[in-house]
């Protein structure tokens, strides 16, 4: 039974960031929250990619992440590691998920992405529902300050495919312009809350805000905007960015100011931030202002374990995170207000 | 709670003979029934070869197989389905089965086949056990008796990989030697009836007999006995062979004589007989006699269906099948004798 309490929660992303946010907020109780993850449908590298070129399916890669976060699995957590698994050996076999396999297998079967992303929520037992922002086929195409062009979510997170990983993206498109569903319009615009980040601003999140539709729901809604601002730049993206430049760019996608902005205030560890200078990238500088446009909710919400290592399909690994129960904490002390 | 009435089954095999005594003795309550599926881990060939070769696992494509045939999965058999997908695409996956990967995976995370086993039957909600005949890795080896040998389980399913498929094998066994499992022998010797069969003989039956400790265990066990004759006589395998070469080839490998004799006596359809005889393969002559030996039970055993393809490993499909639910039936009937 739907209590009169219970908030609708919609996250926007992909990748691990969106993945920390899910996975503290499905520990509270689906009496109080209704958990409803959107995620990108880009991915173009690693095993998703390869999936994608051969089966000619959507990339299932954030989608896998998501389902993996919001899990419930009894018996050790096997389900979920099965389907985080990735195989190291077997030729044609290794680096393809097992997950990923899962969801490909299951769209062949049943015909649909949707309804094996519906099945495979069923099986991993999930808390909430993982909705694709869109079931068209699209690339993500970057254009930078310098006129350059680059095609694919991929060649975008590698600094090496484009000549200065300094140049900002002034245009981030779909190619070709795909349109996102009823039930992602849907879910946007009866929310209470909606979350965007942290995640990588132009592979993660801005890719579902330039998805058709999803922009004038977002300005439709009327839940609550919640964005969290990244705790790192990022060297080919957001190399040098403010918090307030991150918030430039949600804004300039969303055509609409966010209602809450989350920024980390606590020092990060000196070792790590010398590993991040190594690749020039720096925790994100907080120069945000009480302007009265948005609340700023300044907090610690850095994960203290360094991560070593990830099971997403990403070669590099952040090693500095979000901490998913104080993320979770915060986006629930607002719920509650 | 155990009743009084429950009878203990123990099927020895693998392939999908074994899937089809399986997928019918499901069927009845599990109060009145209690199954145990051993099966061979030998299997060289296709999807379940290349992961033992690339891999080092045991081969699982048996176990698939009959994990698959206890499972009881709601919302239309979509996981059972997904268990014996085969991948058709994919540079490297194409081949794989899905299952297959599932086994494997697990089998990495878990540190252990058995477990993997366990585990995957427990989602996949299974009736009764599966039980791998042996823990340990060994070649099928076959001495022909014009003196050629045979390595590997596939080669001896290929007539192609030696000279002369009417060549029968004078003995079967295992390269190294291999033990089989207290689990296994304790199943065996528990049990109120074992049933061999139907099954390719040198291939799915017979590999099981000859892992060390069975052959003990079926001399031991106070259970009865079912050996189910094959249809069909096998190109490479069983050229020419009557009910009785069958029993005969069980009879020196187990060292007992089966208890009851499952005989199909339903005509065969003309026209899949014609296809068989392409391959000189016959239906297999009854020419039991009532000895006192052993009980013989007649009857219509064959599916009316014709089977047209199979997501089995083999290449080479079988079209003309024992029928589920007439086996289980049949041996069900000795169970309230």
């Amino acid at each position: 039974m739907e209590q009169k309490g219970k908030k609708k929660i919609v996250t926007i992303g992909g990748g691990t960031g969106t993945s920390m946010t899910l996975s503290g907020l499905k520990k509270y109780p689906q009496n109080l929250i209704d958990i409803t993850a959107i995620v990108t449908m880009m991915d173009s590298g690693g095993s998703t990619g390869r999936l994608r070129d051969e089966f000619g399916y959507l990339p299932v890669g954030d989608v896998r992440m998501a389902l993996a976060a919001l899990s419930n699995t009894k018996e050790r957590e096997i389900l979920r590691e099965l389907f985080l698994y990735r195989f190291n050996k077997g030729e044609g076999l290794s680096g393809h998920n097992f997950g990923n396999l899962f969801l490909v297998a299951l769209t062949d079967i049943l015909g649909s992405e949707e309804e094996a992303i519906e099945y495979a929520g069923k099986i991993l037992n999930i808390s909430g529902k993982v909705l694709p922002v869109t079931v068209g086929k699209a690339d993500l195409v970057a254009g930078y300050e310098n006129g350059e062009i680059t095609y694919g979510e991929t060649n975008i997170d590698e600094v090496s495919s484009f000549s200065d990983g300094k140049q900002r993206i002034k245009k981030l498109f779909l190619e070709p312009e795909v349109q996102t569903t009823d039930k992602v319009r849907q879910a946007i615009e009866e929310t209470d809350f909606v979350i965007l980040g942290p995640g990588d601003l132009y592979t993660s999140i801005i890719p579902n805000i330039i998805v058709g539709g999803v922009a004038e729901s977002l300005k439709n809604t009327k839940g609550k905007i919640i964005y969290i601002v990244n705790l790192m730049t990022k060297w080919g993206q957001t190399y040098g960015f403010t918090a307030k430049d991150h918030i430039d760019e949600i804004i300039k996608y969303t055509d609409r100011v966010p209602d809450y902005i989350f920024m980390n205030n606590t020092p990060l560890p000196l070792e790590i931030l010398e590993i991040y200078a190594n690749d020039n990238e720096i925790p994100v500088e907080d120069n945000l202002q009480e302007t009265g446009d948005y609340n700023i909710v300044r907090g610690d919400f850095v994960n203290s374990m360094m991560v070593e290592k990830s099971s997403s399909d990403k070669l590099k690994r952040s090693l500095i995170r979000h901490d998913s129960d104080k993320l979770a904490k915060a986006i629930m002390n607002l719920l509650e207000e």
